[in-house]
């Protein structure tokens, strides 16, 4: 650990202590976040212990810094959570970075190593798609022993627009397509900054004088993240400099029909791994809603993300009533055609 | 006209005469596309006469071959439209072009020239801009005269995609993002080909024997179709080969939810360019629907798409009772917040 090259902490030592000792701007700034956080996302932290994911890069660094400056006005406690996942060379340069950045402002870290590399062989997935699940699983872990009511994390929203693009490719349905969510309550998972773009989160550290690292992994454009980040994103902010603003609008009206739609399209909670729902009902209904009850069950049933072709092909199969016929869906969950119901069951046999 | 290069019509005499007479593969390609129109867009073309709009690339060589295969089955008369934009060199020897076919096929041709690039420089508009409206112009001009229930254009799926893509980029909401549609009773518009590849009528005519021009200004690249078509499109091809069936999948959700919503959020009609919707009323409604009736007043007041991000920036003063307060919208529409309602007006002064 020696050899590692320590970071001045002279930036830190002056760092504005308080959010009123902060240039009006940036205090400005903060509060908005926190408007975000409590009026659109009506997350409450009021006396509740968060813990911050810090990478090290300039999301992450504003997040932390933003928590605390925040965190008297929540009355909560800030900690935070590193994960090195030892994919390249300077991710234990990294590592050590994030531990002094906490360590001068006070912030508890609770930190580890893990050879994703090895995680990914040995859940036969890609680096990618591992990285991503062991990060979220370290996340959830030191939220339990942490005791911390919510996970925060650094997404921002150039973050959100590189995930509608990745949304599009892939397939999603609306409302999907309009990105991942700011407060995911299941997994206690809330995205402060998901609606501010990454410029302004460096122009504030720029403007308080910290540095970062670069974000882990963001050079390796074997990563479909990557590729839609220096590649497509780029492009469609040349057409349109407003675009991040279109990216936040079409998130707004996402997350409206979301709440529209789970309010018109109730489903069963599961028994056994199993929904059903009734032809009858279902036939009653406008296809737009069919739509939504079939993702409505497939989602109670656990991760993975039904495309927008797939629930087109399964109502298609129940309006002809295809009886017997099957459909896969990710996340090893299944749909089947039946005389008066549709079942959806969670397949673990195939998992 | 003597230097025009003359295009062999042997191709042509040896097409087959009818439907019956194709290959079967093809023959259930053209009936796939009659499918469409009757079944998924309710359109039925028995007994008329309708107008395709031909430029002479293999879009719409495909769309006047189509249209000759299906007409006796839809008990149709076929006449072609074509414009010449006037804009590149070639574009004569392409008039030509489209000539002959509609003559070796027997289908009655309607055909004009005109200086677009002047055309756009009165209208104030960008050339593009100004190629759209010129052609649909002339389009509805020659429906009229010739007495034809449908203008059909060739538009296709990889159209569609690249329409979704543009209008991703330009910040539309949803469902106006899914796509332009495939039938538009205001315009008596028909876009038979809308879920068929590119690849498929290319293919369809090769395998016929037939020629084509490479579509008129395809290749200008100041065009921002042209860039989205050259340089986006094929990146998110690349990521997932299935794209193109991602946004046929996205187009259909798209056009179920808009069906449901102007179920749900129907508006009156316009008084002297003016629509109002009554505070009671739009309060009491959730706001995804809110979001839409001010879409559907906007839209009902004539051509001009709002974006997403201005349909919330004007929910958000409504909540907030912002009185007086003005939105300005494309097609020179404007909303006023008032006491008790909003004013949606056409503000022609503007124009």
């Amino acid at each position: 650990l020696s050899a590692v090259p320590k970071i001045p902490s002279a930036f830190i030592m002056n760092l504005p202590a308080r959010l009123q000792d902060l240039p009006p701007k940036w205090a400005h700034f903060c509060l908005g976040i926190d408007r975000f956080a409590r009026t659109d996302l009506g997350v409450d932290l009021t006396g509740k212990r968060v813990l911050a994911a810090v990478s090290g890069g300039a999301d992450s660094t504003a997040l932390v810094l933003i928590c605390k400056y925040l965190a008297p006005s929540w009355q909560a406690e800030v900690e935070a959570a590193h994960l090195d996942h030892g994919l390249r060379p300077q991710s234990k340069t990294e590592a050590e970075a994030v531990s002094r950045l906490c360590e001068d402002l006070a912030i508890p870290l609770h930190s580890t190593g893990l050879d994703v590399g090895e995680y990914a062989r040995e859940a036969r997935m890609g680096v990618e798609e591992a990285a991503r699940e062991a990060r979220y699983e370290f996340l959830m872990q030191v939220r339990q022993a942490a005791g911390a009511a919510f996970i925060l994390t650094g997404h921002h929203l150039n973050d959100l627009a590189e995930d509608q693009v990745m949304r599009l490719i892939r397939g999603a349905g609306w409302p999907g397509l309009s990105g991942m969510p700011a407060f995911d309550a299941d997994r206690a998972l809330l995205r402060p900054l998901l609606l501010t773009p990454k410029s302004e989160l460096e122009n504030f550290l720029r403007d308080l004088g910290m540095t970062w690292s670069l974000d882990q992994s963001n050079q390796d454009q074997a990563w479909l993240r990557n590729r839609v980040r220096a590649e497509i994103v780029p492009r469609l902010l040349r057409e349109n400099p407003g675009f991040l603003n279109a990216a936040a609008g079409l998130w707004r009206m996402g997350r409206l029909d979301e709440q529209y739609f789970s309010g018109e399209c109730r489903v069963p909670e599961p028994k056994n791994g199993q929904v059903v729902l009734a032809r009858d009902e279902l036939e009653s209904q406008h296809p737009a809603l069919r739509l939504r009850r079939y993702k409505a069950a497939l989602d109670s049933l656990g991760p993975g993300q039904a495309l927008c072709e797939n629930l087109l092909n399964l109502d298609q199969a129940f309006i002809e009533k295809r009886t017997g016929k099957i459909f896969q869906f990710p996340g090893h969950k299944q749909a089947e055609i039946r005389g008066k119901k549709i079942a959806f069951t969670l397949n673990k046999t195939n998992g």
